[in-house]
């Protein structure tokens, strides 16, 4: 029996943990369940799973919860709240799924309290790679990736000689604006952005794949997940969202992972590994049912949020979390109808330009840059 | 330095084999090589890779030979000379390339020699897949396969969860027919049949492609290499010849391996497995470059030799042997002009329905077998 701390229950990975969970009630329980304030979708979870602990936002989602929880259930709040669920004793395994860097800290404790850790809050590794796998290595805990790209890498370097690898390659759908050309962006609205083609996935996100910031995200988590330069993590569109990434070795040989698109999958494999269960949820792949699968190159001049995060990613020390801070003001004033669709990149961009590199951060610097860069973008977007 | 025995030095598989070994000589060395009587082929190999010993098919080519050869190369001829050079003490691996049944005898005896086995040569396994995995499993030999199929299946299976497989999945180019309907099959030529889209190989291969028994080999080898019942072995046409072939897993994840059509990868990874090295003789995959890849179902109406293959492996016991010996003798008759192409599958499945299957042969039994079934199949030619 593996048991589970899940951060962002009700979220859409964390909802799809609780899936999995559900399904294997003889391999898998939920210690602890931390969410923000959406106590409606919460409240059965808790009932239905019975974790020993519940943290929440704040002390207001507490308070208002409190009275609904039996006696047994500790309920906590705040960052602190979110970290004792991610540290909690009883705990095998810390699934991060909550969205943006406020997964750093619980990752890091996590890791100090010597748990697996299954990786889907990507802004850690974004703004925090550093030390985040530093931390892992010395406390010989596993981050094993919890989104589908990574997962698919993962996957495909099992059993291989990594010292042979020679290219990650990821795959992108291209997201909701993939057949718009550059200049027909400009009067997209919030719906059309949320309208993804492939993925059932959060708003936040989903803007991120049309813009695709997300691959750009995802390339700088590779590079930390997987110890891989810049130069050999590539991208390339594949708009069926079939082939989910590959890893090219030394021998020109090319290992990817398939499937339907299902996030079930990636978390599901994170919980079982490294053995695999049944998934009755997902569906078999049949290639002759789909028939074409379809890859392209990435044009950066159409997604220039490629090359922005390469520039980040490259620049490195606290780049990235101004990179990933400014992304998430400029996506959350696109959400609130403040800005446009294409001034998400130019605002992610004035803040890169602005920015002068820390080499080496540390968390207390990285805080620092996270909270002035927000200000910075939201200052210039009002 | 991994030290190789090669039989079939001068066919297809056996050149790319040396091509590998000349990649690298600070890696590997050619030990023994076995050929059948192409003089003209084989002398310069064996000036340029030194072997200490060098087998051929009969007492005439070995006295042709002999004036070439310095004094220090033992000169072996026949069914033992080929076994001479399979057990020779100084190799490492046996690199099973010859064509046909006659490739069975020298296997099982590098097995009892304890040598690891690259197999290129599938009838061994066709015709008698119980006795080789048995004495594979007896002596804690490995059998490494070195097709493209099997060995895309092998590396997809490296570090996953065995007991968890739950398909697998033999892609296959459709061959040099694959665009003709049934009806336009009556009058194809030889020429015709040889003119391979994808890939450069040996007469017999490529015409054993076109009919797709090829395909219905490659079944029954993956049935006994990877224990897999028939049940759970698909066919996949994909006429690109990049994915070279996947397993399904029990949480419908599914692991491909991925190249530009190119043999010296399987044969590489033999001869280097676990590991990778560097293959410059081979280029690079850029999906983005190749832009489509097409999928479809195996219609078994129009490749009637894929079920034929089916039946004669789930029959088991003889009845494989049948299906191979036959198809060599009618490959043989429609190469030299003495039938038509569609004959090819009337005389093999003539043969399976004339056989009286024999559970569980021995060796004897399976050389019986495949005698009475050439005699009968030619017989019938003629």
């Amino acid at each position: 029996m593996k048991k589970i701390s899940l951060l962002g229950a009700t979220g859409s990975v964390g909802l799809q943990t609780l899936d999995v969970i559900r399904e294997h009630p003889d391999q898998f329980s939920a210690v602890a369940l931390a969410f923000g304030e959406n106590i409606d979708i919460a409240l059965p979870l808790i009932q239905e799973f019975h974790p020993k602990l519940v943290a929440v936002k704040n002390k207001t989602v507490a308070e208002q919860i409190r009275p609904a929880l039996t006696k047994e259930i500790r309920l906590v709040y705040g960052v602190e709240g979110m970290i004792e669920a991610a540290v909690i004793p009883e705990s095998d395994i810390l699934v991060n799924a909550v969205l943006g860097s406020i997964g750093l800290e619980p990752t890091l404790a996590a890791i100090e309290a010597g748990k697996t850790i299954g990786l889907a809050n990507k802004e850690t590794l974004v703004t925090a790679g550093h030390l985040v796998m530093k931390k892992a290595k010395e406390f010989g805990v596993s981050i094993l990736p919890v989104d589908s790209e990574h997962s698919a890498i993962f996957q495909s370097m099992q059993g291989q000689d990594r010292s042979a690898i020679s290219r990650l390659i990821l795959t992108a759908s291209g997201g909701s604006f993939r057949d718009k050309k550059r200049e027909e962006l400009e009067g997209v609205t919030i719906n059309d952005a949320l309208n993804h083609p492939n993925w059932s996935m959060g708003a936040k996100i989903t803007v991120d794949t049309a813009t695709m910031m997300n691959k750009g995200l995802e390339v700088i988590e590779a590079h930390w997940l997987f110890g891989m330069p810049y130069e050999k993590i590539d991208i390339v569109i594949h708009r069926e969202s079939i082939v989910h990434s590959l890893v090219e070795y030394a021998d020109h040989s090319v290992i990817a992972q398939l499937g339907l698109p299902s996030m079930l999958v990636p978390i599901q494999y994170a919980l079982t590994y490294p053995s695999r269960l049944e998934l009755k949820l997902t569906k078999q792949l049949n290639l002759w049912e789909i028939g074409t699968l379809h890859f392209q190159k990435v044009d950066t001049q159409r997604y220039p949020s490629v090359s922005l995060a390469y520039h980040a990613g490259k620049a490195g020390g606290s780049m990235p979390t101004v990179l990933n801070a400014a992304n998430e003001i400029a996506v959350q004033a696109f959400l609130s109808g403040k800005i446009a669709f294409l001034d998400i990149e130019r605002f992610v961009e004035t803040a890169l330009e602005h920015h002068q590199v820390v080499q080496m951060p540390d968390l207390e610097t990285i805080e620092a840059v996270d909270r002035e860069t927000r200000a910075f973008v939201m200052n210039k977007i009002n």
